[in-house]
């Protein structure tokens, strides 16, 4: 099949070396190779191996029939919005790792695929490589999901890690991090928790079957953790963790992005420096826990791809409905979802 | 869709459950209800509320064309293997919780589903309800994995797990395990590994591509466990678990059941009580992690039932194939596995 990459930065190159280095098992597991027809990028990479296949036009890819998949690893609204939309609307299928895009923006994306017998993937939006929106969807179909609490950002993880391990304060803690290429010079979405935000309304949409809009959740980042309270949670058997929550409570919705303290024996207790780890509960299959690294390179491309290779398998399947409406959130704690948060040892900080 | 089930035992009347209590979100997920025709055992349902349906022949699910789907959850190999292979020629789609039938004949059989236009799935056989078999089939597709250790048998690791913090003997273990229903009467599949076996033999067919035989691992259970060996690894800050390994070395694979002895900071480490948990190695993705309740009636059951949502889901698309060609299984720990276990804080048990 032949594809476009647009955007060819960390995740875009990735997509580049995860197809060329493995084409032959993708080819196996696909039911034919994936040839990479066009790079959409503003920047000159002179250099590249095949730099006949870049360019800077967006109408190379929308005009060329022989285009059926697009993996737009652009990020952010603009222009990925804009041609996320003629590509759908074309009868293009788009494959992506952009979390902004698909909370904002999703419902009607999903929709314009539908109408025009395309598909609209983003399995890499959340958790990197971790599986988890296909398990959401696919595995669990079985069960109604009832709670997901997830550590979705690995930047903010490192960060609250290395404070609790290297006594370090915040300061010197992001500046490690961003030191190591963890944290960008702007952290401001990984540290006020926009990231998360963005992530556990995706989760809650899928898992609930309703548009889960992420400017109604709550959202309080990492900043004004200190070492103090890290210190004191020690003291009281629990670590500080940056979690994304969202629970069904009757047909509506509850969501939050917060700091919370954990006893040390809970699941995501363990999930350290950038790993990212998912739990959710259904009513017949109880606890499921997914953990893994939640971004970089490979990992994150190895994620685009497998959507790649998901649309080559079902070429025929129509794009399903994900969810269908818009989900009521509920702007404070519900008693009934404090009591689960209790029973599970976890205390919401700054409620 | 009209489905049949066969073997109303403890998973078997799980699928039941779970398709008549969730029918309305099954229905909209899978393009339409399920409606359960046929179910076949040799004993007597008098009472229940559908005992029109039940059947002691099996000749009233072959011969009935209306019936696209079979969930057979009877168990062993005979007559499960002869009743898989007739409705699969038939081109009835066949979905199990059967671990011993996939380890033994998954080749076969899933070959007889491709020529007949057929599916053969199994996300129940391994791991219960925990979404395991679909991600590594399809999440994990441009990945190529290159180890698995998975704690897979929840009987064992509740009896290991009540010696570690109980201090119970094996014995006394065992006895608490019958009592509650977590081991049967004959324990010994499960204690002596063999379960282990199976099932890591079929996460390995999937991982490598090539069929793993089981008869081929060299399986030791844990029956000569002791307290005192429980109480050893717990002075050395470690833990003893059974697991199930899997590598891939060069184009041959080496797998092994043992019980090992591992850091209490290792992820499979707070895997604990009838929990199972697989820990994968990929090339792109480095370690992934999934944690749930390996067995049980409705996490079993729900396992079975998102494969017949699958199979209705994409009825056109045919079996794919999931590996070819038969794995040499080396017989002795190559140097390389050792590292990586001593790398990883394992230790193996009875080398």
């Amino acid at each position: 099949m032949k594809i476009a990459i647009m955007g060819f930065g960390v995740v875009g190159s990735g997509v580049y070396e995860v197809i060329e280095s493995g084409n032959d098992s993708i080819a196996k597991r696909a039911g034919e190779p994936i040839e990479i027809k066009h790079i959409l990028d503003l920047r000159d990479f002179p250099d590249h191996e095949r730099s006949e296949i870049f360019t800077k036009s967006f109408d190379d890819i929308i005009n060329d029939s022989e285009i059926e998949l697009v993996a737009e690893v652009i990020g952010g609204l603009n222009p990925a919005y804009d041609y996320t939309k003629r590509l759908l609307t074309a009868g293009k299928s788009v494959v992506t790792s952009n979390k902004e895009l698909v909370a904002c923006h999703g419902t009607e994306l999903l929709e314009l695929a539908a109408q025009n017998g395309a598909q609209y993937m983003f399995e890499a939006s959340v958790g990197g490589g971790i599986p988890i929106i296909r398990p959401i969807n696919s595995c669990l179909a079985a069960n109604s999901i009832t709670d997901i609490m997830g550590i979705l950002n690995g930047t903010t993880n490192y960060i609250l890690t290395r404070m609790i391990k290297d006594n370090q304060s915040f300061e010197e803690a992001l500046a490690g991090a961003q030191e190591r290429g963890y944290a960008e010079r702007d952290p401001s979405a990984d540290i006020e928790g926009k990231d998360t935000c963005r992530k556990i309304a995706i989760l809650a949409s899928l898992a609930f079957e309703r548009f889960v809009n992420s400017d109604e959740i709550p959202t309080e980042g990492i900043t004004k953790i200190t070492l103090e309270d890290v210190v004191f949670a020690e003291s009281q058997g629990k670590v500080i963790k940056l979690v994304g929550m969202a629970s069904k409570v009757g047909d509506k919705v509850f969501a939050k992005v917060c700091p919370v303290m954990m006893d040390k024996s809970h699941p995501l207790a363990g999930v350290e420096d950038v790993f990212n780890g998912v739990l959710l509960h259904a009513d017949n299959v109880g606890d499921v826990l997914f953990y893994g690294r939640g971004a970089g390179k490979l990992p994150t491309a190895s994620a685009v791809v497998a959507d790649i290779i998901d649309v080559m398998r079902h070429k025929n399947t129509p794009q399903r409905k994900l969810w269908s409406g818009t989900a009521e959130v509920l702007p404070k704690i519900p008693e009934e979802v404090k009591a689960k948060l209790s029973e599970n040892g976890i205390t919401v900080l700054y409620n």
